[in-house]
């Protein structure tokens, strides 16, 4: 069994549990160091079981090895984990409450007839994986490679009258072509005022000559996804549109600097968000900080300004102040850090 | 409001409700009329609120007009949305069982303090949905015939040394060209051996002369996703390849032959099986036959042997019989259907 499904198996003791039933499909991948789809894992102190349906059996025996048994089951999965929790004789089994849906429970629950407890858990596996191991840092640090690259490469293609969904599909091509698998997320290309909308869906809009174009590209490679956002500007760019990029980029090099491990998340987002509210643009960093980034592209440690927890090595998170003027434009600079025993390592193509 | 609203508002009035909380993005965009991300729909005979964070506000008051009022809720969404449901004076509010994961059901109950029942429901939205009405045809339409330009585009870079992976990459740049705003599953590209596995992860193998490609490629064209799968050949094809891709043709035929309105979908299904298994295939033919498509890749109704509902007009799903020999190959062909009030219409290019 490999390490990670023993430190589970810790976990289980020291609250009392006998099982847990790992449905988020990232958990089910972490603890199985596969690209686990469509899948429940049940963790017991006796035998780990893992339930997937026909179509995914082939890969899941070729992962799986001595980690866990493979059940197939064609529909009625629910039924399927609640017999094999009974025939282990599992007596309280924790569940996943934030990721199992409300008529899953029940249905489970309707199943084990009362002969076991289901107990809600939440962030076993999340906290775990908040600190990265070297062989998912390798990975993170190829998928920002591919990030840097796609980034690099796309530079030629921004010319006035290209529309941003065709700049996205010529990123979309080259990632994989490097490697990826595919991108992290819905790649955003959002040209002139299309940039004040953080998340904008990329459209049919042409750029246009003294404009910015904000990007924002993630890919993922092995199951790891990174996430990198640049602002960059066809033609001139006006007065208005340099001083916020400038405070932008000083507020990211405020917050990178006060990273180190021991300091309060809630702190890192203040130092940026203090300058930017000092700045006189407060009202228009209309999100937090950063988020952590690994198996999901949005995973804990939540950088905000209402998380107290501190910050330690092997963490990996965004630093991405952005300022939003609605109609006009918009500025993020994302970068990725890596949390190291001193203070950050920000993650650079080399 | 408009009439996809008013409908779930006669629904709330048949079940005794006085609300109903939508969490499946596709519901939400459904009822919305919009392509709505990361947000909550409280449906009420009294007021619809529409729930989400500042990313996403800009964009959610250009397409909710007089539908829903807008609440920007950054953090503690259910505390706003158990708060809004007491102010309306709401006492019954359905959930989403399926959908609304158990800490959030928790959640809002511990909000709403004993002050108002949530009820659990299913399907409500979904089952509307089944139905597609002549605008969201002409979506699915379209997206299906980006599929077809996709895939007859993609023949020329079926050439032996090329990896699955960049197939890929060529089909995801194009269907952006064409107007789509991207893949509607992750695109399989599965060579030789590999199209055995009926969902493939598609990598770094390369194709080779003589061997099938299967492709499973499907498209959204605002929000409306197409499903479309052939076995193309390098080369020669051998004897058994053409004899299975002939069962499986056969058996496509024959379902599709006897689809229309009133027919059990379990019919459908075993019309395409009893020929595969008279055939002595019925062990590699491994999945349902179909499913609907729509809003979601994978949606209600589902063609399978347990399913014992009645096929309606306006009804679209999609039929794709296989046969998978594990470790040698797999043919998988499927099509799209939209039910007509005699039969059915087979989705092609024109």
């Amino acid at each position: 069994m490999n390490p990670r499904l023993k430190s589970i198996h810790s976990v289980l003791k020291q609250r009392g549990l006998d099982g847990l039933l790992v449905s988020l499909p990232a958990n089910v991948s972490y603890l199985t160091e596969s690209l686990s789809r469509d899948a429940y894992l049940l963790v017991s102190l006796k035998e780990n079981i893992y339930f997937t349906d026909s179509r995914y059996t082939e890969e899941a025996k070729a992962f799986l090895k001595d980690n866990a048994l493979l059940r197939e089951c064609n529909g009625f999965v629910f039924k399927h984990i609640a017999e094999a929790a009974l025939n282990l004789g599992l007596e309280k089994v924790g569940f996943e409450e934030r990721y199992l849906p409300f008529a899953e429970f029940a249905k489970i629950k309707e199943c084990v007839k009362g002969k076991l407890n289901l107990i809600p858990t939440h962030s076993i596996i999340e906290d775990r994986r908040q600190i990265k191991d070297e062989q998912e840092i390798a990975k993170l640090k190829k998928a920002a490679r591919i990030t840097f690259m796609a980034l690099e490469h796309i530079k030629k293609f921004l010319i006035p009258g290209v529309k941003e969904i065709e700049i996205v599909a010529e990123l979309e091509r080259f990632i994989r072509y490097q490697g990826a698998q595919g991108s992290a997320f819905d790649i955003i290309v959002a040209s002139g005022p299309n940039s004040s909308q953080p998340h904008h869906l990329s459209g049919a809009r042409k750029l246009k000559d003294n404009e910015p174009v904000l990007i924002d590209l993630g890919v993922n490679y092995q199951g790891y996804k990174s996430d990198l956002t640049r602002v960059l500007f066809l033609g001139k760019i006006n007065i208005l549109e340099q001083k916020v990029y400038d405070i932008v980029l000083k507020a990211q090099e405020l917050a990178i600097k006060r990273i180190r491990p021991g300091a309060e998340m809630a702190e890192i987002d203040r130092v940026a968000r203090d300058y930017i509210v000092a700045q006189g643009y407060g009202a228009c960093f209309t999100h937090n900080l950063g988020h952590g980034f690994g198996l999901e592209i949005h995973e804990a440690p939540h950088i905000s300004g209402r998380e107290a927890s501190a910050i330690k090595p092997g963490m990996t998170f965004t630093v991405e102040p952005g300022i939003y003027l609605p109609g006009k434009f918009g500025i993020r600079i994302e970068d990725m850090v890596l949390i190291t025993t001193k203070g950050c390592e920000v993650i650079k193509w080399h």
